[in-house]
């Protein structure tokens, strides 16, 4: 038996699955077509499955249609340390957003499984359904999935008890799908960054602090459409001049307040958009992000103010329609420690970042200890054939992975919770 | 006969004039949808050459259409005095846009008429052919078509040979339409404002400075598109926010530059569009009006400096690419005096304002003395059945233009000029 400390991933074999995952759903330019539920999608389960169970896991389905590893500890009954990501992709995607998650999951049970090693703790290795679009999968373990079909209807119009009957979920059973700390201790999952901070910096690691929490509103401002050559300067009421003027507070306040906040307004309407029209209306998108939901707050309460005196300014309506607060899921303080001690222990250069995207991560995050590593995306190049992140990255990443759950095997409690790990047979009757 | 300066038109029978107009292509709403060359337009140019024989007047077509009706002078063989407008509207439009300018004109004949006058000069009341899209009568008129049919192609498809064969022109002799300083002496154009500055300040009639020179192009801004989420906002390249510093750019200048120029950015499209991406490029039309084309120059010149600030700014590339400009026409000084006496003659409150909507007086004032009277505009609104001007006040501008033209035909020479007023007839065989 090999020493743990010294141990690493097979690089080569991870990169062979990441790129036979890939040729399902593969298209003409190299990208990935595998919407979550289609035929590819489920082609791709399939093959998953198989490695786990060549991998030495043992393997279920939830009624979310998560694909569920294990890999069993020394000691079955205690709660699990978890890992996983996803294998669907939007239309066109790359080889690696979810994906390496997945896969590096397998590689490392692949290494203990030959290294005859196993953990105190059962470690998973967890496949979500659909988190490109509804999130369904992480959502129903968090136990945060809503009471209406509707809600997850997807957009070609299949119902969501069909589509999770096609991956063998059963979408009357969805809460039997929640879990709890008692069955996961511990949530890590390894992502590319889909953003460009890694590669610019030229950092190794990516220790992320959190899943940013998301804000998302409507502004609509409301002036007057006017004749473009007979109206005067003077006498207008120009919505697109207001429109303006949002967005580049919306921006000021993105960068200038302190903090990592990102701010967007990301679509703008005009009406009536015509060249000898002073535009009467316009309708945009704002969307800010931050860790700190306090933050996020500040931000919006000085928008609001400016909002008032833009529409005093040109005089134009504005009115604001928040439709989406998503709160800031943390990354726990130990798991973040031992991934930078990691990072240190392997030499592999590392800086502090939160997630501004939305991952699985972000609902396990809800109800249990969570952690994310990200390797670079070359460019910062995401959702694009294009994205792309090197053999060696994804090994390094893999391998932090793999280190931090020796150390989180070692630091966990190994005491048994009065819940069982996994409910009952009988509860999925039915 | 009664003294000529106290003559005044008969505000009954113009009233009933507009409104019976403003029957053929009524629609439901009350508006007016007569399309030049529809079924509408040729009901309605019947109607006016009835009403134009009635007065008094000889009429013929030229080869664009136009219909010039002549109420012969003491002198008939000098250059002609000459008002008119056009009947031809937007779809759904209003009652007086156009319609007045020629109604008014025959109004003014039929008072002649009823009182034995006749100026020196020959009168001549021309209604101009689509006005509201080609402008290819006052054009024609002013030798400004162009020698390419498919320039004047209707947006149904027709060809213009075919479209004004249906109102007696002739697309192949189009040039023999043109005329000069040795047939038209003075034209002058009544029309409602089509703005609000009369209705707003009051004023019972516009003494029209000139029509405004258009200037036109379209700015693209190339910055990258990225994931909102993802992307600190420092590094990104926002077009958005560089397409928003263009429109207050734009609008600061309108506005602060000294003089009446306007200034409008009325078309506005972000791409990709979406809540979620850091727009990627911006498309925008400027549309720049003044009486002066020196004056716009050096807005624009201001407009170019500060885009290559804001490109850098920004981190964008943009682009200006002009497609129009069009030189202003400045109104005939006598003509704007002989105007602003009568007013104060009549005791009615005038203004001096530019025309920043398009006309045919654009056009002829290209090669002869031109002025313009506009009467208030309720409120502003134009090109809509809301579209509304009192019978008192169309009767006010009436009586202007009558007055002035009484002016005119002592102020003009009576002069016999070299060349003949209206070409031989063999000129517009095939």
């Amino acid at each position: 038996m090999m020493i743990a400390s010294k141990l690493s991933v097979n690089s080569d074999r991870l990169k062979e699955s990441i790129e036979k995952l890939a040729e399902i759903g593969q298209v003409a330019d190299g990208g990935v077509t595998r919407i979550a539920f289609s035929q590819e999608d489920i082609a791709a389960r399939n093959l998953v499955q198989n490695w786990m169970r060549e991998a030495g896991m043992n393997v279920r389905i939830d009624a979310a249609g998560n694909i569920i590893g294990c890999y069993e500890g020394k000691q079955p009954k205690i709660a699990a340390l978890a890992t996983g990501s996803h294998i669907d992709t939007v239309p066109n995607g790359g080889h690696y957003d979810g994906n390496l998650g997945v896969l590096a999951g397998i590689e490392i049970v692949r290494t203990f499984n030959e290294n005859n090693i196993r953990l105190e703790h059962p470690f998973e290795v967890i496949v979500f359904t659909d988190e490109e679009s509804t999130m369904i999968g992480s959502k129903a373990m968090a136990g945060t999935v809503k009471n209406d079909a509707e809600l997850y209807r997807l957009s070609d119009g299949t119902s969501i008890a069909e589509s999770l009957a096609k991956i063998g979920g059963n979408w009357a059973q969805i809460g039997s799908a929640k879990r709890d700390r008692s069955q996961i201790a511990a949530y890590i999952e390894l992502h590319v960054e889909q953003g460009g901070i890694l590669d610019n910096l030229n950092k190794q690691i990516g220790v992320v602090e959190g899943v940013v929490g998301a804000y998302r509103a409507i502004i609509t401002v409301i002036g007057k459409a006017n004749h473009a050559g007979t109206t005067p300067m003077e006498m207008r009421q120009d919505a697109l001049v207001a429109g303006s003027q949002i967005v580049l507070a919306v921006n000021d306040l993105g960068k200038k307040m302190p903090g990592k906040q990102v701010a967007t307004v990301g679509k703008f309407n005009v009406f009536p958009n015509a060249t000898n029209i002073v535009p009467g209306q316009v309708e945009m998108s704002i969307d800010v992000r931050d860790l700190s939901a306090e933050n996020v707050k500040k931000l919006l309460a000085k928008l609001e103010h400016q909002l008032t005196e833009i529409a005093a300014n040109t005089q134009t309506k504005i009115t604001l329609k928040p439709y989406l607060w998503v709160d800031p899921t943390l990354a726990a303080n130990e798991i973040v420690k031992a991934i930078a001690n990691t990072c240190d222990q392997l030499g592999l250069s590392h800086y502090s970042l939160p997630s501004r995207a939305g991952h699985d991560a972000q609902e396990i995050g809800r109800f249990t200890d969570m952690g994310m590593i990200f390797v670079p995306s070359i460019e910062g190049i995401s959702h694009s054939p294009k994205e792309h992140t090197t053999p060696e990255q994804c090994t390094q990443g893999t391998n932090v992975l793999l280190q931090t759950f020796l150390q989180l095997d070692r630091i966990y409690s190994t005491q048994i919770l009065h819940h069982s790990q996994h409910p009952p047979a009988n509860q999925f009757a039915g």
